[in-house]
């Protein structure tokens, strides 16, 4: 259910402060949705133009929400009526647009993972390093109000020293293979949501990672070779392990769930449900199932983390989902496929020295 | 799924159908949030055009939005381009412009009530039926997917006969006097909404009220000859009874819950929480408050109401909420308030036939 | 912790005290479920005697719990080994029991209603009062954890001045019509419980009540007098209003609920299922219905009544459940009728002076 | 909150059918609680006897209760008036008290672990075979009505597969160190109960086990060789996994949950509150801890569980949790006690085999 900010009506458009002019780049199904949001609903932002490597889906999308298309990436980054940019197009790319970005010196929000690849990751991170821009990275679910009041739970002492953290991820339905296939698999795709949020609640890095995968939901995921279920374990450098379960397939809809537990007790975040009716008869009790779509469960979080860009830019502040809190979760992710594969914990420094 | 519409990413304009072009007449609170649905999230619905009593707040709308605006209601009502009308002004003007939108052949969406006044609502519906237009009454609580949820397990016979409807509706905080003061006070302001529902989930016309009020939030209220807080019961037609209880002030948000039960069961809409987070410790189990604010509970309804509206005028269809609809409230309101004053309970056909 | 208390594992038999032994006169159902307790399982109470009209019922119970059997309620009330008694027998014999209670100076746990005539019931009271014996009544579910908890969320100040209670009472299936006959109808037998919970939570006297009844569940309890369905609301002294709802069926099992709202916030007690588990599928989610007996929701309730007894009488403090207590729901349950049978609010004065 | 039976009033004994007689080995905490379940609540079964190393334990319980005590094992054993018992004694004596109820020729209820010493289980559990008796297993979680119908939903195939399984465990407080000292440690001592849970839930056996543990709570768990904290991954024969979480010390209550994931949905068991009381405020809502004392959340269970010992006995039957599920958690708890000193997967035949 939408927080306040999220509804039109709620906008309150402080008139007197310009607004972040934000281009994006790349404005397919996660794009489109950055783009809108901008134009739409992010208070104190405004769209100022986009890109699309496929210039009839820009052409569309600029047409709808009144913006100029920029014809190249080159023009969208120099023109002097974008302040900021969204890089939203495909994973190959973000690593060579970050690095643009912070030669043309404009803050970037740039969409998860950086790179598959960690060394692609560490050049761009020295050139926004050099560049001194402030990037943020599309960790949406760290601004999910309800898994917030996990973390914030933690760090205001109220749950104590933590000890465990259980994550259950699971997808309401599989992607194709062919997504599948450049994805880097269950664990760079899907489960470094969930590394981004072991550390994002914990705020303690990962030492050690233990990948255990299944083929349950569908066996054609070998053929790209990749699982579909799958159980990780974490060891933080402050002693809290960290357990994730992943599936490609829940029936009943989205399941996001995170919990941390401490010593002086315990925090949740609990699915929504799609709605609040229930049902009792002598048969028993029904209620209705969860959303099935994550725009359904994560749009607020989507505008608070625009929001938060915003706010950081407009500032000069540091974005809170750093680059480097991008390079994380791929090092894990390397991890527990070294894991996975070699069925033995992986030190997470064995895979990041390699 | 509800929620899916009211995501901007989420709409999916039918681009081969020319969308219903709807002109706002009252841009005021929730006129502009009318106003902004209908231009951004409406599937199928364009605004085309806006009016206001006041000509900054008109210019402001349409500038934001992007449409025209309209210098009087009679240049919206006759513009070609406007296909439909939203009223949305003070309730003192409703009737009026539903005769002028029925003069004038436009289908009009009229938020409620239609007036305070009988003998002017049935003059609206008069002219409603002779012009033929089809006309919706902004009960968006009918379409608020938990509440529905109740109705549809009365209807498709999930809970059998209904015997008891129960109803809580309490405001967050109490408005201003001065608006008190012309709203018809609390059973044609507040509880007019849960006259509505007992209607829509018993599908039974309500015959006799018994109204109690009580000054517990604010005894100012007394001087605009008002009540605070209600308990008012219903006798329908079909031998069902509805107990409905109103707050002005309900200090931990915006609590809103209709509980159906009948032979074979009970259906209830709960309130949602602000988020499903929840923290235990071994003082006990904490969780967040109810929404505060009516758009964070209802936005979806408001869409909701919006395309059942575009639909119906489409397809030429009755909508669902009719005129009708918009006046039974209205006369149990009336019932309620000489309940209330003479302390006991009331026939509605007394106060219809007066 | 409630339910501690009500494993036999968890009984501390302070052995160095004397235990409270009791006498229980009536050992059907309801007596003798309270022997068993006392022989089982009330810390510092122990059954003495058993008497029952019925010889063979009362020769049964005493031989199962092992203790004699009274061949006249004289012997029990005499026996220098009962300390208290049991009133559990048929309504119609509690105010001539509680009378030979006073007159054998035995504190005396009486069944509820003391009587169904209110005459009888202030010569009860009017020899308990000479006789200074302790007295508690039966209003077992001011006990029930839950109950409780909204009880002292008013008390304790958490929510505030109250302005409303909701009680909802619906019983999984209605008794025998031979039974409903002599039960004094709906209010005297199944409301008056919900008058004592209005005045245990509000802490405020009921000084009018409107009442409305219908035949929804089965049209033969009009033979008796009787509805089955009803709405009662109470107006109390300090302004508060009460609205209570009753049916003598509900198909999904035992609902009983509570929930007080006041300036601060609002307490309610909810119903528990029959456990915890919950299954999500495609289809939505389920979970078990609620108990349909009422020993599983109440036993822990019913425990909870006779500790605070015992302690009342061994410390010489009156029980928390007084004769008054017993005798003001009466006057309520009758006011409820009258207002019934006259379609009118009737004041509690206007019974009571009668 | 007690199921039916558990009640004492609910209680109805087959007078035309004697009672399974049974004589309790071990009248400390948990065999008294047997033996007062088995006198007092169990429908079918009557407490013939008490035997316990403490003489005055023994004399205690049993005058309490009203039954003879046994001098020694073997008097208990031989007793004609004894038709099984209950092997309620320290860990270290029930293999050879298997051993003579084998050779007794009575059946068996066995608290769990049979032994810490895998040769101990294989030598009682050969001589059982050979004698022929019933055993049943105490692992009394599978009686629960919650985590049972998480089992059910697997065997009846609401949610198809089992692709995960996911068990929380926690403890409200850590047992004394001499206790933890000769317990097997906490995979032996606490985990074991959901090892078997995996085992019940899924119903295919472990192959597989990755263990990981941690010192949280109380260093002085090192100078034991124990871990407070643990996560454990289990691998089934069917490729299904489960992903175990206990801690030592949860301050917030007794926290014990399963969740079985699948093709078509989920089942979950949750944990009940103290009450269904609740709290709202401007601060949020609240609601009580759980409760903090096992019996509080298993009473249930264990009178479940000797229904069922009672039931197979009577008719004959194997009773439900056998001798060799007793012995399959202890092969994993030993794994999974390698698996965290030598930090990598263990497979259960490698111990199983040595």
């Amino acid at each position: 259910m939408p927080v306040t900010r999220s509804s039109p009506a709620a906008r309150s458009p402080a008139a007197d402060v310009r607004p972040l002019r934000v281009g994006v780049v790349g404005v397919g199904r996660i794009g489109r949705m950055h783009a809108e949001l901008l134009a739409r609903q992010v208070p104190g932002a405004a769209l100022a133009m986009v890109y699309d490597a496929f210039p009839d889906t820009a052409a569309a999308v600029g047409g709808e929400l009144g913006v100029p298309v920029a014809a190249t990436v080159d023009e969208l980054l120099g023109a002097s009526e974008v302040d900021a940019v969204a890089i939203c197009a495909s994973t190959d790319t973000h690593a060579d647009l970050l690095v643009a970005a912070a030669r043309a010196g404009k803050p970037a929000f740039c969409e998860k993972p950086i790179s598959l690849d960690l060394a692609e990751v560490d050049r761009a991170l020295a050139e926004i390093a050099e560049a001194g821009i402030a990037v943020q990275i599309g960790f949406n679910r760290r601004f999910d109000p309800a898994h917030r009041s996990v973390a914030e739970a933690v760090v205001d002492g109220t749950i104590g020293d933590v000890h465990l953290v259980r994550i259950s991820s699971r997808d309401p339905a599989p992607p194709p293979l062919e997504y599948v296939r450049g994805s880097g698999g269950i664990f760079l795709d899907m489960t470094i949501h969930d590394f981004d949020m072991a550390r994002y609640v914990t705020r303690s890095e990962v030492v050690e990672v233990f990948a255990r995968g299944a083929l349950r939901v569908d066996p054609s995921f070998a053929e790209v070779g990749d699982v579909d279920t799958a159980v990780v374990t974490l060891t933080h450098a402050n002693g809290c392990l960290t357990v994730i379960d992943n599936s490609r397939e829940a029936a009943y809809g989205y399941d996001q769930r995170v919990e941390a537990f401490g010593r002086l007790g315990m925090a949740a975040s609990e699915n929504p449900l799609a709605h609040t009716g229930v049902v009792r008869t002598a048969g028993g009790t029904s209620a209705p199932a969860l959303p099935h779509f994550f725009l359904e469960r994560y749009v607020p979080s989507y505008l608070a983390e625009w929001e938060a860009f915003v706010d950081a830019v407009r500032d000069g502040r540091t974005p809170p989902v750093t680059a480097g809190d991008g390079r994380a979760p791929l090092v894990i992710g390397l991890a527990a496929w070294r894991s996975l594969r070699e069925n033995r914990p992986v030190a997470v420094e064995e895979v990041d020295s390699a």
